[in-house]
């Protein structure tokens, strides 16, 4: 238990955006694992309410690529997860997009502990329709976030956060 | 990276809900580094929208358990975290929902890492603005969820989720 303690926390601790990747294609176990991750996420009344569409292929990356200004980094990347919610199976729209968020932070802690790097881009939602027509998605698919993952380039990316006494209002 | 990517993924697949818990009150050092595990999740713009009330006193406790008929467990825990978003810092309620559905996941996680168990109450929020009157919540902060923490009885807990292939829609 004390490596494995130390293996989760480290992983939730260090795990920072990248945004830049090595020209090479992930590999389909990789890629396996990350979604595995992601469908192990809670979600209320067990309605898993996340739904995946996977692209490599360069010339549908590029058409995604230009619904949001972070496009260079889709191009760039060699897959893109894009996360849709089901609203047919959704109860509670709070709560639905709660459980997307875990399902995300899972997907981009495996990413991190399988040794990839990952960005998760909410800015594309303001085409999410778009976005859902290039990939034909279901009538009752909405777009929640795209994950680009790939060997990343470098590692130095920093970031900062509040104290948890910053966040604590009340302890009683 | 070998091991540590065995526990991550493990972690994420094997965590489970854990309703009952023994007798004992919570370590601190256990309880900070559930904290320090919420507070790294990913936000957009980095707004960092999660805010904690921690509670560990009984009447306090008690009284929350009356706002949701999973009562008995907020009863049973040692310690519960009341995360709330504050409104005044989201920008885009669905990206700060998932935010805050990342920082839970963080911390179920880092509950499972260090050997408790602990389960995300949703159903509560039907008496958010009571639970908001107990804590006396700054007016902008609004209830996202309850996370029961202590160490569990028993983890015999199963669970099932749709496989991968049912998950992807698209592969491109």
């Amino acid at each position: 238990m004390g490596e494995a303690r130390v293996a989760v926390l480290d992983a939730i601790r260090a795990r920072r955006s990248v945004r830049k990747y090595r020209d090479e294609s992930l590999n389909d176990e990789d890629l396996r694992a990350i979604l595995e991750a992601g469908r192990w996420a809670p979600s209320g009344l067990n309605n898993q309410p996340w739904r995946f569409a996977v692209v490599r292929d360069t010339k549908v990356k590029d058409e995604i690529a230009e619904q949001t200004r972070y496009g260079e980094i889709i191009r760039g990347a060699p897959v893109i997860i894009a996360v849709f919610m089901d609203n047919e199976v959704s109860y509670d729209r709070v709560k639905d997009c709660q459980s997307i968020g875990a399902c995300l932070q899972n997907m981009w802690l495996a990413v991190h502990a399988l040794g990839l790097g990952g960005v998760w881009i909410g800015e594309i939602l303001k085409n999410k329709d778009k976005v859902a027509d290039i990939l034909t998605a279901p009538e009752t698919y909405e777009l929640m976030a795209i994950l680009a993952v790939g060997y990343p380039q470098h590692r130095k990316q920093k970031s900062h956060r509040k104290s948890v006494s910053e966040l604590i209002f009340k302890e009683l």
